[in-house]
């Protein structure tokens, strides 16, 4: 997080490191200590087997500087988010993670600094959502410093909630709060945006923090197995991902424009500039659950949540037809102006 | 292979696509459609558990353009090379391959016949493999085109061989022929060196193929689960894979110059060249099983191996120590005069 003193020029702080050995031996063997699968990374292969009854569910999403971090990220925040990202798919099949492989690709030899620190957010990411490093790869190559994870989780066998399963009728619900990661971008990319939107320095630092270090809904994942017939992250923006949810399902929905949750750092930017106001629509890195909840299964679900700590919000409900709606307090339709993040 | 026309400006052959589904729905999709566990590549996660009384042997290993394969190659080749090199670790720890994911990066939006090409090259991997596409992720970024496997193989509970179990008295084998790939690639770089080696087309075709097209050796991964102590695969050279098999082992090797397996191709090239014969020590890309055989498993293990129609050949021994020591055919050590390869 912000705490972590920035590295100008990722991945060099530090004296550089010589050897793939070095780097394998010295700062990611101990991340795989407690997977006896990974046997001290000293082999080619990790072995695992998912527990008697389930069954793995699997991911990979890289991460690159310049497309999903800044050149100025501290190395614990990218090692923290790389997990993360992957970790938050996880938590909206339902999962419980397990362990993950890395390939690691450095544009110039890591420093000693840089690889300690990166090890030190990988660390950091493995305790708080319980999964340890089995295997990967380091290369050198040109063009951007890239980590590429695969994660791997458990669910019983035949329960992962898919996102191609929401019926018309079902509520649509969302976790946490909207467009935090995308003002916590723009503020690192401009310290002058604090200034201008008037931000109190703790709302600042919690909007920042949402970018750096988003926190994978992993607490609201027995709930999702037990009451939510579709589910998938919101990575690419709230629209863009409810409408490839309702595309995979079959259906549309309405979604009501002034139910959507944002914190109070995002309605404080959002009183003084407007315009923020899309962001909790179209703006992506969020990682909050998109959820379809039977309506029998509303209350039951919801009370499941509240229990967990993180707040969930019914903001709309899935329809028949294809069409994704957003409509205002009068109920009528507001035309989205934006798509949300592709990136071709 | 050769017979695919090389792209030169890799990905962009063909009329770009313009969006992520276009590409996963229609290029990936198919190669996903024998895979119930990847859902069409219409979730987020795919889903694998291993057969009863298996678990599975994981690795992932990026390949990129410039440091894996050249801008020249054409997108089949390097599909089919993106498995190959992964599915190589997978034989050489006596595992059946089962399903990869696969990470895109684009530093462009790929060409309909690019992603067609490519699209081809890993289904033919994947049906000379047994393996098919369980999911992965398309992004665009700078830098060099980068795919970004994570192939998954099964082993009998425990079964997995591991590099770390050579023992002095072990007999030292390689399968196959050694340094074919390495010349391979001098010939895809310099087509003038052709020539200067004197080489029949069909020697150089086969050479180019070896770079190309690396051969997983799954045929032996059965005589290596019956008979081997330890096994790993040779892609960084047959010293520097050695030293590491010997050092993660607590044992060392002599390794018997003469006794090195070339192809007729090789012994054509080093006639002409005899700088080339240290190829078959310290270049990289051949994708060949170096194994340790405990002595009175040897003649078994042969024969078994000679059923598969894939040669092995036995080229040393581990011994006491942590030397690794190559030998003319007097007997007397040889300076090895180079490393192998490092990234770093």
């Amino acid at each position: 997080m912000s705490a972590d003193p920035p590295n100008p020029i990722t991945p060099s702080a530090g004296t550089p490191l010589t050897g793939e050995e070095d780097i394998i031996q010295g700062y990611l063997a101990p991340l795989a200590s407690a997977m006896p699968g990974a046997h001290g990374l000293q082999d080619d292969c990790a072995t695992a087997a998912p527990a008697a009854g389930c069954e793995f569910v699997l991911k990979t999403d890289p991460i690159a500087e310049g497309v999903h971090f800044l050149p100025g990220d501290s190395a614990a925040d990218i090692g923290w988010k790389a997990l993360a990202v992957n970790v938050s798919d996880l938590a909206a099949k339902g999962a419980r993670p397990f362990g993950y492989l890395m390939a690691l690709s450095f544009p110039a030899p890591p420093g000693r600094k840089w690889m300690a620190d990166f090890a030190r957010g990988l660390g950091e990411a493995q305790n708080a959502f319980g999964i340890g490093l089995l295997g990967g790869d380091t290369d050198r190559r040109p063009g951007p410093l890239s980590i590429t994870p695969t994660v791997i989780g458990e669910v019983p066998i035949g329960r992962i909630i898919r996102r191609t399963a929401a019926r018309p009728g079902d509520i649509l619900c969302v976790s946490g709060s909207l467009g935090d990661a995308s003002l916590g971008l723009a503020l690192r990319q401009s310290t002058a945006l604090a200034k201008g939107w008037r931000l109190m320095p703790h709302d600042a630092q919690t909007l920042i923090a949402r970018y750096l270090r988003p926190q994978p809904r992993l607490a609201l994942a027995p709930a999702l197995l037990a009451y939510a017939r579709a589910s998938m992250d919101v990575s690419d923006g709230l629209m863009k991902d409810l409408g490839r949810m309702c595309k995979a399902s079959g259906c549309g929905a309405v979604v009501e424009h002034a139910a959507l949750p944002v914190s109070s750092a995002f309605a404080a930017v959002r009183a003084v500039a407007p315009d923020a106001a899309a962001r909790a629509l179209f703006a992506g890195d969020d990682y909050e659950i998109l959820c379809a909840i039977p309506p029998h299964a509303y209350t039951a679900f919801a009370a499941a949540a509240a229990d967990t700590g993180v707040g969930v919000t019914r903001i709309g409900e899935f329809i028949d037809g294809t069409a994704v709606i957003l409509r205002d307090e009068a109920g009528r339709p507001i035309a989205p102006s934006s798509g949300g993040w592709d990136h071709f």
